[in-house]
C-alpha cells in the first residue's frame, strides 16, 4: 500500500524505520542480552535494510543510547492526585510494573549490565533516569508546598529512593518486585521524608 | 624455598592457589569486566598453571561463583554498638567504601551485570547476599527486642533496605555513595522501620 505523493509528513517513513528499528534492538536486548544484539540482526528482525540501520546508528552503542532517549521520550507522566504519598505510590507502582514485565524487566538489565562496561550507555542511562527523576520530582515539592514534607526535603532523593529498593532487589536476586514490595518502598520514602532525613545531611561530613 | 615435609599442612598449597587464581579473576573482572574473563589469563596473572585453573574451575562462570563464594566467607562479622540505627549506619558505611573502592566497586558492577545474563552468576550472586542479610540481620532483631522498632518488623527487609540506595546509584547513574548518603540510607531504613513500615502488609494486596 503507497501513499498519495504529499499525504506521507516530512520524516514519516524515517520515524517509522526508527520506530521499527528500536523495538527489534529492545527485543533482542530483553531475549539475549546486549552481548548479543548485532546491527543485521536488528535489520533482519525490523525488516529493515542493513545499510539504513548501518549508515543510521553506525555501532550497538549509538542503537542503545538511541533506544533509551525513546523511552524517555514515550515515558508516561507522572500522576498528580493531590497527596505525595499516593503519588509516590503510583510511580512505585509504574516501576514495579516495568521491571515486572519479562520484557521491559529483562530490558532494563541488559540496558544496566551494558552501562556497567561502556561509558556512552551509561551517559545514556543516566539521561533517562534523570528525565524520569525530573517527571516525578514536583509530586514531592508539592507535598513539601502543602505541608506534608518537611521544608528543604529533596525531591529527587525522594523519588530515587521510592525506586532503588524495587531495582535492588531485581538486580541482584533476580527477583521482581511484586505490589506490595511498591507500596512498601513508596511509604517507606514518605516515612523517612517526613521524619526529616531527605531534608539536610544527617551528621556533618568531611570528605576525605 | 621449598617447606620441610609435615611442616605445610594439607591443603596448604591447594589454599594458595585458589587465593591466587580469585585475586586474579576479581583484578580482570575489575579492569575489564565479565565478558573478558579468560581462564587463560586468570592463570597467567595468579602465575598458576593454566592446566590447574582448568581443571579445578573449568568454566568462567564456575570460577565468578567461587569467587563469590570465597567473597561471602570473607566478607566481615556485622557490628554490634547496642543501638539500631549504629549499626545499620555501620553496615551502610561499609557498603558505602565497598562500592566507592575503585577495585571493588568495578567487581560488584562486573558480576551484577554477570548476573543478568547468566543464570549459574545469578545463583552465586544470590547467595552471596543471603549469607550478608543473615549476618547483619541480628541488629535489626535486636533493635525489635530492645523496644527500638516495632514488633514484627522483618529484619532482612529493613537490611536490603539500608543498601538499596547505594547500590541503586551506583547501577543507574554510575555514581559510587559518599559517607552522607550512606547514613541518609540507614537512618531512613530505621524512620520507615520504627513507622512501621517493614512490619505487616501497608495494604492487603491479592496475588494475580
Amino acid at each position: 500500500m503507497s501513499a498519495e505523493p504529499g499525504t506521507v509528513r516530512p520524516g514519516g517513513r524515517t520515524a517509522r524505520v526508527r520506530t521499527a528499528v528500536l523495538r527489534a534492538a529492545g527485543d533482542v536486548l530483553a531475549e539475549q542480552g546486549f552481548d548479543r544484539l548485532d546491527l543485521a540482526e536488528v535489520a533482519r528482525r525490523a525488516e529493515v535494510g542493513k545499510t539504513t540501520v548501518y549508515r543510521r546508528w553506525g555501532t550497538v552503542t549509538a542503537l542503545v543510547a538511541d533506544l533509551l532517549a525513546d523511552m524517555a521520550e514515550q515515558s508516561l507522566p507522572r500522576t498528580r492526585t493531590g497527596a505525595v504519598r499516593d503519588d509516590l505510590r503510583a510511580n512505585a507502582l509504574l516501576v514495579q510494573r516495568t521491571l515486572a514485565d519479562p520484557r521491559q524487566g529483562a530490558l532494563f538489565r541488559a540496558v544496566i549490565a551494558a552501562a556497567a562496561c561502556d561509558p556512552r550507555t551509561a551517559e545514556a542511562l543516566r539521561h533517562f533516569y534523570a528525565v524520569r527523576i525530573a517527571e516525578w520530582a514536583p509530586c514531592v515539592s508539592e507535598g513539601v508546598a502543602r505541608g506534608e514534607l518537611p521544608v528543604g526535603t529533596d525531591p529527587a532523593t525522594v523519588v530515587r529512593a521510592v525506586s532503588a529498593p524495587l531495582y535492588y532487589g531485581l538486580l541482584t536476586t533476580g527477583t521482581a518486585p511484586d505490589p506490595a514490595a511498591a507500596e512498601r518502598a513508596a511509604d517507606a520514602a514518605v516515612a523517612a521524608a517526613q521524619a526529616g532525613v531527605y531534608a539536610a545531611p544527617v551528621t556533618p561530613v568531611t570528605p576525605t
